[in-house]
């Protein structure tokens, strides 16, 4: 795409407001616009983006066997009530009247809804397992939204929920999802990422499990042993930092700040006992199905991905979620010709073909964090140069071994 | 796919409140689940479709040159204020207060919101025109929703905004998206569409253009000429059936019932002003632009589709929508191996492995409406038996055959 034409160009100011880094380099580069406080739009810049962290995690769902869907977002009050959620929930919940006095709430996560559908068609256990998910808007009443796009009064989500015969099968599915949102968010680009135990909130009494990532600008406060895999937030840790892990005993607990990007959820029975879900079993008795959710919210990964992966001239996008594969830079008469060779050989390329200064146009790149700089100028003849956003080097290559490298 | 795993299954009778076609097929089918009366759960099958159609109308809005994005749904009451419809469309808006009284609107449509991003960014006459669409759910306070999913409180909308240095440049745009619908309704599968003259209802004092799909159980009443494109709808229409046509004189003027999938609005400048949005000429001088917007909405399309190809066994896809290529039916025991070739060659086949009888499979394969019914049975031997849904032909093929006539 030529960067004349992509709505809208960057801005050399963040805005007076914007606290988090995320908030100050996702607007300057263009990708976000926000609406009001924790509220955005991902302009054609940042929509690139949060579609190939969406893909990513749509990928690695299905790879569970999962089968994706699409929910409403609007829900009356009657369902919420089934389960006390509508009280429970409320402080988070949008809830409303509309013009007759019928109420309903905005979606801030689909369990009851979910557990609706679910009890409609299922009849025995050859219906069991069930595994749905969907990618939609989630909306939270949040006082103060100050964290870019990490936090909002409306957010894009991943929701995963699956219904077993048992708690057994419950839990093998639920520990092959842990494994399918380790590979996501790896491909996605995160390097320090923890499995934390957690406490349920409005969801279970039971422990569940968030996906943390370490970062120093994090909210939360997890802690970990340095030797294994343990790991628990700060709600539930009852111990102190320094102190050998209960777990393996061999390494000693750490505290870091962190920003959850991910979390999952083994509900048990408590959903389809109270909205009366059952099943019939092998030898024809009434049973109560096991259920679990999964969440993942796709805007707050780009978020976090900004938090843990920047420096001081802008964003440092990993590969596999970038915008564009490279970002060329014409300087000389020729830069045309090379862009469309390069579109021709299938490489998805971000062409500044505007007329302002070099210092323009690298500082721009640099703010953009597409991970591989080409530039085009007299210098260098009928080469490219060739320079990785997080590395000094450059070297000159020939268009064909450019393509090579990038494909 | 296996049948056996997809949830969920097809179910004989309708739903007593479901007075539409697509409302009864679409559930029977197991493509759609009600959550209330015009809120909407598209199910896998359904989302496969629905998915389908989405990526026909982004292909086609991507030819000309628009840019995909996100915008948000919960809107401040202060932009609708901006130009006097948080009071004009307040019979179509939900609109609330929260917990802290802050008012704000559920989204109906984006124009407000597409003006206050472009007024951030917009300088000079470089930066237009600008093309920006996003797939996003919408909401209207409908009081009676008994269309199934052709109308409802929520649905998916496609809508694309564009923005101009002047009005020739506008109505450029505006004749080449006109020309995008149609190819993508074409591709989607309608055969009778009409481009209808509308009058622009809360949008626009302009004349705009409906996109009609003749159906006998349509909502709306069309008037068009047998032999030329000139078409009005009743709100405009100010004639006699069976008169000569304005337009071109030699047809003359028919009446049909017909269902609207699309519409595109020549709004000019009246939001650009209300809203203050201005640009600096080649000149140097202050100018307003000229603005546009084009829906479509996704889910209504599938539920257009099914009003329009069904018979009394079920639903009939076109091709290019089809939840999948084919239907396997297997009768005897090697129709597992049948259907893992046909998946490695590359086939996207749903696949009937259930122990129920033939008759069953036979009639939800109707039902459920894939083009292509492949039957493995003892009769059949080696080879499959190619049926299509529209014809009663049946064919034995070899695999080999089955599979150049799918891909």
């Amino acid at each position: 795409m030529k960067y004349s034409q992509l709505f809208p160009k960057t801005q050399r100011e963040a805005p007076k407001e914007a606290e988090s880094i995320n908030h100050q380099l996702l607007v300057r580069g263009g990708f976000v616009g926000q609406l009001m406080s924790g509220s955005w739009t991902f302009l054609p810049l940042g929509f690139r983006v949060l579609q190939k962290v969406t893909q990513i995690i749509r990928e690695e769902m299905n790879t569970t066997g999962a089968q994706e869907m699409l929910m409403p977002l609007l829900h009356p009050k009657e369902i919420w009530n089934e389960t006390g959620r509508w009280d429970t929930a409320r402080e988070v919940m949008y809830q409303f009247k509309d013009t007759r006095g019928r109420e309903f709430a905005l979606s801030f996560t689909h369990e009851e809804i979910v557990m609706d559908e679910v009890r409609k068609h299922l009849r025995s256990y050859k219906d069991l397992p069930i595994k749905i998910y969907h990618f939609s808007t989630k909306f939270r009443n949040e006082p103060r939204a100050k964290s870019g796009v990490l936090r909002g009064r409306e957010f894009l989500m991943k929701d995963l929920y699956s219904v077993h015969v048992d708690e057994e099968d419950m839990y093998r599915y639920y520990w092959r999802v842990k494994d399918a949102y380790m590979r996501a968010f790896k491909r996605i680009g995160f390097e320090d990422i923890k499995l934390t135990e957690a406490s349920g909130g409005v969801f279970t009494d039971k422990h569940t499990h968030e996906f943390q990532v370490l970062a120093e600008s994090g909210e939360d406060t997890i802690y970990y042993c340095n030797e294994c895999d343990w790991s628990q937030n700060k709600e539930i840790f009852d111990g102190l930092v320094g102190q050998d892990c209960p777990e393996c005993g061999k390494g000693k607990i750490w505290q870091a700040h962190s920003i959850e990007v991910g979390n999952i959820f083994p509900l048990g029975t408590r959903y389809s006992e109270k909205m009366g879900v059952f099943y019939t079993d092998e030898q024809g008795e009434r049973k109560i199905p096991y259920f679990a959710s999964y969440g993942i919210g796709p805007s707050r990964v780009v978020g976090t991905l900004v938090e843990v992966s920047h420096d001081d001239k802008g964003i440092v996008w990993p590969k596999s979620v970038a915008p564009f594969d490279a970002h060329l830079i014409g300087l000389s008469g020729n830069a045309l010709e090379v862009y469309t060779k390069l579109k021709e050989a299938g490489v998805d390329v971000l062409f500044d073909d505007r007329e302002v200064s070099a210092g323009e146009k690298f500082a721009d790149c640099d703010l953009i964090g597409i991970p591989v700089r080409l530039v085009v100028s007299e210098k260098t003849g009928d080469r490219l140069e060739w320079k990785l956003r997080n590395s000094e080097d450059k070297e000159l290559l020939t268009l064909e071994q450019a393509v090579n490298k990038l494909l």
